[in-house]
């Protein structure tokens, strides 16, 4: 199955499906029509069955969609079936938030590693990761199997941290730091920018719109 | 000027223009051709000038836009050109991050109320905010002039604190709790949810794309 022509407006809109599947079989839906997920969802039933045909469907006529099973596909896809080891380079207070998130590890994703350079910080343990210095990165990524570096750190050293890690066997980068590493990185690196500022001032400009109606 | 036809795409551009825009104000340069400003920031020039030119363009033949006037004109669309107040509702590992977190008010947004239900959190203070308990949050807000209430809480609590807020005059909400509250929420209200788990999946979906080429 090939999963080039994908259109990325789909691919965002996956994981909603993952999580309202959850939602689902946790209070004990087993199957579920195009047409009831619609509602919830508030997506039109045709988007969710188009979107879903292009992963080979997974619904049955008059049946609707099996939710465990259609959950499972769904994780597959996106690449949930398996275990993501993460480590989070910045360990102020959101790294330090996003070391704490359990909810992570529901999803596939575990921090093995916490990275900081500030000395006051070495040896701090949060959930059983001990914080480590900076300059362990290289050894710890030739020992361990590590999948996603978290940048929590200042947009100052953003971008020569990620070319360390990419030349230390990094792909995926998880980037909070003001700045967008993907017009640095190389185009075999995924990257996903998060960049709460951004999200504020829409919602500031929403908020606006609102009141001049 | 009817900001109504604007798209929410371009909407979506306009504080990444802000930021480099910021940056370049910050590095000393003072006017920037659309076909330099499109080099930096991996836009076509015809791009910026299509954006620019739904708020009344900003630029000038042959000279290239001024960059402070155009930054404050994209803070007046943003709605930057004040202050916002703003109170945080889950005063928990990520809410605290947020309550530490100096670089909003860079961009007019100002912390006045911290939230939560905890006891022993009450009295604790971050950056100057005491921790109030949430059955406070109604004479705060007859109180205090706030426009956006951050949800860092469960969300099982999020709907019914949600509606609460709306009663008492909020008419916007930044929402990191695990449930779309658009579908909620009634139209006079704006809500941007900020959903990690689902940024981190669209991540892994992209690392693994990459191992499959």
């Amino acid at each position: 199955m090939s999963q080039k022509e994908i259109s990325k407006a789909v691919i965002k809109r996956l994981p909603r499906y993952y999580r309202y599947l959850g939602e689902l079989q946790e209070a004990g839906v087993e199957r579920i029509s195009s047409g009831e997920l619609s509602q919830q969802m508030k997506v039109t039933a045709s988007q969710i069955r188009q979107d879903l045909n292009n992963f080979g469907g997974f619904g049955q006529q008059g049946y609707g969609y099996n939710v465990q099973y259609l959950r499972e596909e769904i994780a597959k896809i996106l690449g949930l079936d398996r275990i993501h080891n993460i480590i989070i380079i910045g360990v102020g207070h959101l790294g330090q938030a996003l070391a704490n998130y359990t909810n992570f590890e529901k999803n596939s994703f575990r921090i093995i590693g916490l990275f900081d350079n500030n000395p006051e910080l070495k040896g701090k343990v949060i959930r059983g990761v001990p914080i480590r210095m900076t300059d362990e990165i290289p050894a710890f990524l030739r020992e361990n199997d590590v999948e996603i570096a978290t940048l929590t750190l200042p947009k100052e050293y953003a971008i020569e941290v990620s070319k360390m890690l990419i030349e230390n066997g990094i792909h995926a980068i998880w980037n909070f730091a003001h700045t967008d590493l993907n017009l640095v990185v190389p185009k075999n690196v995924a990257v996903q920018n998060v960049h709460l500022s951004e999200s504020l001032m829409r919602l500031s400009y929403n908020l606006k719109t609102l009141e001049e109606k």
